[in-house]
């Protein structure tokens, strides 16, 4: 826990002498979240501000409140909170979510507190997707998490089984972990150094699972670069925002997007779980899907604005990656996006743009805008990735693996 | 436990429909705040926030931390919670620190954290010490203070003993508890009235301790106003600012305050005990001073600022009270100070002045101003004080006790 802790710090977030860290956390995380308050202190953090959520609470303004409560948000809070990102404070959040928390409540309910919620937040999100300071996203073994995703293990079998994989998955197991970290970001850059040279206009996602099919072309926005592993922030300090981290990621085009996508993996989305989405995308937007379980709060996720039922990142992550080869279902996206290749319904990421465009100018050049993000897996052993480049097309995964020497993984 | 969320919010908080609440907490009172949050929304709370403190992440700052940490506060957070209390959210601290928390830190750097803490707080002090709208201060029996005020019980006994008085002294033992606290407060107002009828210049305590002598007159601001119980806030609203609350309390003359008094109770100041101060006041400063354990912190809370060596507040509660009657240390200011006559170095309350005053004012006619706000025990069974009006001199107190008819007590 303690190498987790320092990977945290050291790798995810890269704190500086005199840098703030605001920490978003589970009560339940508490040690853990003492642990990286040691660290980042010891890395000269100047102060440690940790604002515990408590699933309790949510469930109790469900339950009480009245109907006027869930179009509000604490801008207050938010306003704070982002003026100290924007201030040069490093943010971590910490997971653990139960995904069925939210389960049988009015999905309605639960898309207008979100609504709101992101509202209030828009700021903070554009200053996180341009990387305006350091941030990163790590998790932990919570009770109702690990139940999840092991029903039939009893809860301490299922806590000590999370967490053994979790270790494994953010390659602490080991004493050189700090070593493990260095050539595993450099296979990542080696990878999105490979993907940049090429400067594909389109990926091309063919796939043959039992029952659905596959095929869909996901033009890149103009001027896209392919992310992966650690990046430089808007400040000049490198930092890893999710830790673990498998995945080579960049723009789509917001409107070059044809053909019919089916998700491997069921998504959780404001704690309730959506399977087996099949989508059709014409021109860039989704406009026919169904899913099996779910279906009002995908609706709910893609009728969020204007820019939610079109994408705005698209990933790519081996089918050999350490987190697919455990062939858990995580029901959490931290793990499960990093299992499998994906794409995210809404806001694309400034930091996989060319550098220095305004805003108009991105958007000109098919990045999209929305306020929310949401990743869903649409790889897997069966699918392969084609890259177009002036009508020419050539392999970059056959069966779910890169054609590149993986030398390094 | 309900009983007590449910006093916390309609008699402590008085929430009204609409209104937002801010919880400061900590994380292992969470079953409480739980409760709370319940009937806070039950009763129309538009959005419960809660901040949840963890006090090993306090030691983590204090032996990790470089030396810059310690002059530096969080304004961006102070400024959203100032915000919200502005724009009339209520406010709830749940108390359940351990006394000993910072025993054994240096107190140079203990007074740096909390001088730039007040700093950051200035606003919200202000808009506090106003009433500018409801907030409340509760508590809850964690192991920590427990122990220290149990050390020889094992953990879980503390706890319930601890917990059995609280319940007793915030009333929640018998069925008719929202009654009962109607009536208590009831008691209080008609106490209050008098004293404010009397109109006293000044207030003389004299007590024979075995050792030391307490002998010290009081002169009360021009225009003081007695408070006790539940009062209205600047918005209309009602509420209790402590629970459980016994004491009447008022405005000092911050020039007027001659003699010499004895604490007859340990002060817990920033996690530190401070114990059997002896001061010295001449023209309303504290002149000499010395303590048998805690005298550094002590100087440092009078030299805090220009203020801190006055006072602001005097309190009267009668010996009977619950709290007094337990003859327990609770090592934590909301119960013994409700166990025994008091006094405040630092800032005095505007709600304990006549209406209206602008600041100047209120400075002019005797109330005191600091960013500090700290109280310390003065009373006892040996205690009597003696009101002066225009020269003549009556009893209040004989011996601990009003001289009024305390039907109600």
């Amino acid at each position: 826990m303690e190498r987790y802790a320092k990977v945290i710090v050291s790798v995810g977030l890269n704190i500086q002498p005199g840098q703030e860290l605001m920490i978003n956390a589970p009560i339940e995380t508490s040690d853990l979240v003492e642990l990286v308050t040691n660290e980042a202190y010891k890395a000269g953090a100047k102060l440690v501000t940790t604002f515990y959520s408590n699933e309790k609470e949510v469930l109790s303004r469900f339950k009480y409140a009245q109907d006027d409560s869930f179009d509000y948000a604490s801008s207050w809070l938010d306003k704070g909170q982002t003026e100290c990102f924007k201030n040069g404070g490093a943010r971590l959040v910490i997971l653990g979510r139960d995904p069925e928390l939210l389960k049988g409540q009015d999905p309605k309910i639960i898309g207008r507190i979100a609504k709101a919620s992101s509202a209030s937040r828009r700021e903070m999100m554009k200053l996180i997707t341009n990387s305006h300071s350091q941030w990163s996203i790590a998790s932990y073994a919570t009770v109702a998490w690990a139940k999840s995703v092991f029903p039939t293990l009893t809860k301490d079998d299922a806590v000590d089984r999370l967490w053994s994989l979790i270790f494994s998955a953010v390659r602490v197991t080991e004493p050189d972990f700090m070593e493990k970290w260095e050539k595993h970001n450099a296979f990542l850059h080696t990878v999105s150094n490979i993907l940049n040279d090429k400067n594909y206009d389109a990926l091309k996602f063919i796939g043959d699972e039992p029952g659905e099919h596959t095929d869909i072309t996901i033009g890149l926005a103009k001027n896209h670069v392919w992310c992966g592993g650690s990046k430089e922030g808007m400040n000049g300090i490198d930092f890893n925002a999710n830790i673990p981290t498998e995945e080579v990621f960049t723009t789509p085009h917001r409107v070059n997007v044809n053909g019919i996508v089916k998700a491997t993996k069921p998504l959780l989305f404001r704690g309730q779980i959506i399977k087996d989405i099949v989508a059709v995308f014409e021109n860039g937007k989704i406009v026919d899907f169904k899913c099996s379980e779910g279906e009002e709060a995908f609706r709910i996720l893609i009728e969020s604005d204007e820019g939610a039922a079109r994408i705005g990142e698209v990933a790519l992550v081996p089918n050999s990656s350490p987190i697919s080869k455990t062939g858990v279902l995580f029901n959490e996206t931290l793990f499960d996006e990093n299992a499998s290749c994906h794409i995210a319904q809404g806001q694309s990421y400034s930091t996989c743009m060319i550098e220095g465009a305004s805003e108009e100018e991105l958007f000109e050049y098919g990045a999209n805008k929305s306020s929310v993000h949401v990743d869903w897996m649409i790889g897997g052993p069966h699918i392969s990735v084609i890259g177009i480049k002036n009508g020419i097309e050539e392999y970059v995964m056959v069966n779910g693996e890169f054609v590149y020497d993986s030398t390094g993984f």
